[in-house]
């Protein structure tokens, strides 16, 4: 067989040559700018250029400071066929850790969105590697990058049509994206090309998010967030057409964008569904052109994927995944051969292991069964899978060639993976495990609740009690009281929490995840507020 | 990135832990024998420990020589996984093109269905390297093979459970397949476990087979024949269930076999399908489970596919490929926007090329554009596109890593291939190109027409001239006038061919294709019958 290469390469020929036409349409708020693929791929190779001519060679980073964007996605071509490598910067991470990925990654370049300047200027004399900022748009604060600010057009008006691709090695570095962990410094996960394209071809399938050309894909899940699940590539390699949202992720703009380009597709994290459902219920909201919608990075409340049903028609489909995986892991698709009304036991789990994938179940040493009760920790390996970290093995995060998940469930019989908590949230309450997710799936469920996180605190009988923190929808009203009743018939009665914080917000991580660290750093400053208390629980039953 | 290997292994362990329920068919001519993907991979298991236990080791070659059915999809399984080389014996080969291949292969063991013993021994004392034939089933004529027969249900009953399948690289080979070329001895194309996982993967992609777990897959073409298209695979990796139908290909017991199984999705060569179309003529047949119909291996007659959409319903989609491209290569979905009425002028194309897939058309050196008119000879690259031959790097196959397709066409400015000849097929008439394939298909067009292949003849004036080959239908009549007529405002006047014969077949090769080398051996020969000839034609406009 021939010998070649699995690299973006070889997805930006074929999506240029073969799909043309296929569109990439930018959000301005009001309107949508518009570029075929073919205009796309030639403004990718005029940037492909410039950065050659600013002197990036096969290897150097180049950092993106960006919103879902026209110019974002040329980078996401251009950076990595030209065999340097895009590293998308969370515009969310707090100053110290933006200058220290910086800084780890020793990005040479950072093109960066003129809405987004003064983010970057606030740390832009401490990343010690930047040669070069370029300024996509105009920025009257673009001074305050430093010296040597270039604007984006101006580059690319510089160059002439065509550049010479070179050929890669499919196990190049193709591009890199933190992961901020709990503890210590972030880690850099460093994506291969075969394992990008390997990824992407594994979004194509139709037993996953299944693109073809005759998709729109509404990319909201940020492009510095795990390369916004693969789905541009995908979407590049299949002729789906791109909606990038930019800036305008406010669930009214994104309504808008929405009836107005109508997507097929689509891929967020729930809060993003969650704040577009809130705003339907009070405005008239076209969601009928979705086909299928991707939920993952955090567990989606069932509650959220019933009245998206209900009121929508819409089926939000989870998946579950990491930075460190690509990020696809599993993706919950119904299964064939179950009754219609088994259909929502297993949408609601967190995914089916997707092919490409291998999972095991451990328990230490021990490989538990797949009967969708053994718990232990999740542990995957795979050609899209990180086997270390940038400058960091990490030794601690892999197990025999699988990499730990940190993620704690259940695998059952037909390869479905139910999370019931990340290793470090769970609560361990008398030696028995509380999962914190169903917890707060069955809080969420109830009409006054908005949003519930639970969390562990230490309790001198149990060891860990959960902790329940409760956000009110406006206007609404529950007492601790109440929620515990509603509780107590849904859950064991020994899980249900008998210590109560009603909290303004739950504090969110910077791709929107419920930040617990956050949360338990505040229980234990007395930031959380009033914490009702009640009589202690009975004891597990064994 | 983890470097995981990309083989047959990880198919296999997908399926089987993931779509452990999924079923494996066997038609028996008017029942079915079951099997789930569980218990055919603890079938597997066994077949690869016998084989182990028989001496056979990784790198050595197995030989099936085998309809489709279970037992054959063990082999699929069994003999990669272990190492070995699954090597698929065309049923259909002359006797001494199947010597020659067991022996240019080297196969040490053949498996061999108890139905096809008799073919077989009449060559097995020529079959140098063989030392143990496998006999599935039951067959009073096995000792015909020579000394050691042995019975594959015996071998599999001495097993116990499990095999420790080896971690292989993802580039060792998996399986080979001889292609009978026009000159000379059969080459031989030698899959890599890296290529098949590729295609595999390839043929799941929703824009491809697009294969999920609730499908049924009816594997019609062989799996002696360019692994079945890799169907096996691609269903096995995604659950759908494979039907097989064995030896059971008559038309009467194919219908039998879907009404009573409901397949959602079939691959078989034009032939089959217009069999199964004429016996649904004076049947009653139910097609209505069918949700895609690929048929490739031979130019598709647009008259099929407008009689299976109008008397089933069932859309027929066009593939292109060969068994060095393993052989998916490009598949005619219609494109995106387009009209309905322009949907038949793309389904009847050759294919749009596949992800994965890069095709492009060269006059010698020189590249011609994708505009639907410039006619070329199609040349394509990919990593699951052969590089050589085995024992045979045959240069001349290839251009600059290239495969020389031997196929002449156009390629559109959608990535739409349209072959217009085999490169041998080629008429050049006054120095301008005839398509035999459109001139066939214009012909099978006309109501009297059961087949037709045009070939070409030298020709004092024109250089070459077309003659056309008839076979009528059953009862109906027409002259070479009559279809000249017909012809004449259907194609360029000087395409019409002036020499006509009328026969009772067109020959077929060994995988079901028209064999033109034997029709033109035939008419140089004599033995074509009488030839019409009418006047020679206007010449070409230029």
């Amino acid at each position: 067989m021939q010998d070649r290469p699995l690299t973006i390469n070889a997805i930006l020929r074929h999506g240029t040559k073969v799909y043309a036409g296929s569109e990439v349409v930018t959000w301005t708020g009001e309107s949508a700018r518009r570029a075929t693929f073919a205009e796309t791929s030639a403004r990718a190779e005029k940037l492909a250029a410039a950065l050659r001519r600013l002197g990036i060679r096969e290897g150097d980073r180049v950092g993106t400071f960006a919103w879902n964007n026209q110019e974002h996605l040329e980078a996401y071509l251009a950076v990595p066929a030209s065999g340097a490598v895009l590293h998308t910067l969370n515009i969310r991470l707090f100053p110290e850790q933006l200058t220290y990925v910086v800084n780890h990654a020793e990005d040479r370049v950072v093109i960066v969105d003129a809405s987004l300047v003064s983010l970057l200027a606030r740390v832009a004399k401490d990343l010690r590697t930047v040669e070069h900022f370029i300024v996509v748009g105009e920025s009257e604060a673009a001074s305050g990058l430093g010296n040597s600010v270039l604007r984006y057009e101006d580059l690319l008006a510089a160059e002439a049509p065509g550049f010479a691709w070179p050929e890669l090695d499919e196990r190049a570095a193709a591009a890199m994206c933190y992961t901020s962990g709990t503890t210590g410094n972030p880690k850099g996960v460093v994506y291969s090309h075969r394992s990008t394209y390997l990824h992407a071809v594994g979004l194509c399938m139709a037993n996953s998010f299944g693109f073809t050309e005759h998709d729109r894909t509404l990319a909201v899940v940020p492009m510095f967030h795990a390369n916004a699940w693969g789905m541009p590539y995908a979407a590049w390699f299949t002729g789906a057409s791109l909606l990038l949202p930019d800036r305008f992720l406010q669930a009214e703009r994104l309504a808008r964008f929405i009836e107005t380009e109508r997507p097929t597709i689509s891929g967020a994290v729930p809060t993003v569904w969650n704040e577009l459902l809130r705003y339907s219920e009070t405005h008239e909201v076209d969601l009928s052109s979705l086909r299928i919608v991707v939920c993952g990075g955090a567990a989606v409340p069932p509650t959220l994927m019933r009245r998206y049903e209900e009121r929508h028609g819409l089926r939000i489909i989870q998946a579950w995944g990491m930075t460190e995986t690509s990020p696809l892991g599993a993706i919950a698709h119904p299964p064939h051969g179950i009754q219609p009304d088994e259909e929502m036991s297993y949408r609601t789990k967190s995914g089916r292991v997707a092919a490409g994938i291998e999972a095991r179940i451990m328990d230490g040493e021990r490989e538990l069964p797949w009967d969708g009760a053994a718990v232990g920790e999740i542990e995957v390996r795979g050609a899209w899978v990180a086997g270390g970290y940038y400058g960091d093995d990490a030794p601690e995060k892999f197990h025999d060639g699988w990499l730990r998940t940190g993620d704690i469930g259940t695998l059952d019989a037909k390869g479905f993976i139910q999370l019931t908590d990340r290793s470090k949230d769970v609560i361990k309450s008398g030696g028995e495990w509380i999962s914190s997710v169903e917890l707060e799936n069955e809080l969420m469920a109830h009409a006054a609740v908005l949003e519930a996180a639970v969390i562990s605190v230490p309790d001198e009988r149990w060891d860990e009690r959960p902790l329940a923190c409760v956000v009110l929808r406006e206007g609404a009203g529950a007492t601790h009281e109440e929620l515990r009743e509603f509780l107590s018939i849904r859950v064991a009665k020994w899980w249900v929490p008998e210590r109560w914080a009603f909290v303004a917000e739950i504090p969110k991580t910077s791709v929107g995840k419920f930040d617990k660290k956050v949360l338990r750093a505040r229980r234990e400053s007395g930031e959380l507020g009033t914490i009702h208390e009640t009589a202690p629980p009975p004891p597990p039953k064994r």
